[in-house]
């Protein structure tokens, strides 16, 4: 089977959660609006009246299937390749962890948008600067801390126990991206999550994914995306 | 089965998502912090550094299981209670119209907490203002234009065509919301969006949801929760 992945072409944003996943797995996948004229495909899709056009990408096509929401598109991948159990309760948790990271992923954004997404972050810098100040202060503290104990408590090395699942793969992601976005707050932190750094380095260990990040298919991380290094925000 | 709900006692929040379906299909369950020493009960159970804590409140316990994220909530309800078809392709459908529901509910808490959840609103007013003028300019119109077309594309009268799914009722509590956070704002909005106001109304006319909507189980809406009425923002 052959997926068709819709993400915006330039940026690694939510799609990225999602090429993780497919990359290890070693899926088949074309990353559509990256080949030729397949950013209007994907606008075309979106607004299509009928059936169950998504509200934004990204969205992944399997046959008919047309599936939206990061977090729904992972559930569906998930046990299906091996990184989500394929028991109900598990699979809830599993997911459970998926949307934890996900509410992160808009506070993420929010830091340097929190007047709102279709402003530019240029025209709210003061606000930028209070929100990634309360977020470096309460909310980095809430989110890491709780996947550390996570890990602790499972008795690690992953989210959930032995087996990795999608949303180790996603959190990779996040401690990637804030080392992207704050280097100097990142570098301060990682010390209070030792365990959330370890499952880090070995997903970026896992053989698909190192080959994934040397490949150009890995967008570089850019002031566009979710992740962005803005020296004012930076401390 | 008896379901123990455990959510914030003074407010509807996230967790009315999860009573409205709840009460919908007359499910017995106990609102746990709203009861004796439900609340430190509550507390206790997201401390808990082993098995699977939740990040946060709502979360659902049933028998040994404990369902955190409230559309994950509904995920694992919709098919047991009638609220969402038992097929795969179209249980997914559902679960992501109610992530574009909790997409939505985010933004619509940062119209007054735009520098962070951990702020009070009395400290970020200015902030509030701007946030929520681009909140009505473009992002109510983007989410509720969405779910217009689909119910409209679908055929309705509800977002999955015939039958109600939980995402209706979850819109129902959108609308609900945003009439009392914005009434001057929404009496304007709501001539745009006529299905939407209809499947409102459909919903509203339910016998379960209608006795809920009367009893002293539905907590009043009120400064602490997601929709807030606060003069200065409501133009």
């Amino acid at each position: 089977m052959r997926y068709e992945l819709y993400y915006w072409p330039t940026i690694q944003g939510r799609g990225e959660y999602v090429r993780l996943a497919l990359e290890d797995a070693g899926a088949d996948y074309a990353d559509v609006a990256r080949r030729g004229n397949g950013e209007s495909k994907m606008m075309a899709m979106m607004d299509a009246a009928k059936e169950t056009p998504p509200f934004a990408p990204p969205f992944l096509k399997v046959g008919k299937l047309v599936i939206g929401q990061t977090a729904n598109i992972l559930l569906y991948l998930g046990p299906r390749h091996g990184l989500a159990p394929k028991a109900e309760p598990q699979r809830l948790w599993v997911h459970q962890l998926q949307l934890t990271i996900a509410d992160f992923v808009v506070e993420i954004h929010d830091t340097h948008h929190p007047l709102g997404p279709t402003l530019y972050y240029e025209d709210q810098r003061p606000a930028a600067k209070k929100r990634t100040s309360e977020f470096w202060g309460e909310r980095v503290p809430k989110f890491l801390g709780y996947f550390e104990r996570l890990i602790d408590g499972c008795g690690g090395p992953h989210l959930n126990g032995r087996r990795i699942c999608y949303a180790d793969l996603s959190l990779f992601q996040i401690v990637e991206g804030l080392r992207y976005a704050f280097p100097n707050n990142m570098k301060r932190f990682e010390r209070n999550v030792p365990r959330v750094i370890e499952l880090r380095d070995r997903v970026a260990a896992r053989p698909n994914i190192k080959a994934y990040l040397a490949s150009d298919r890995r967008i570089p991380f850019n002031e566009d995306g979710i992740f962005r290094h803005y020296r004012a925000l930076d401390a």
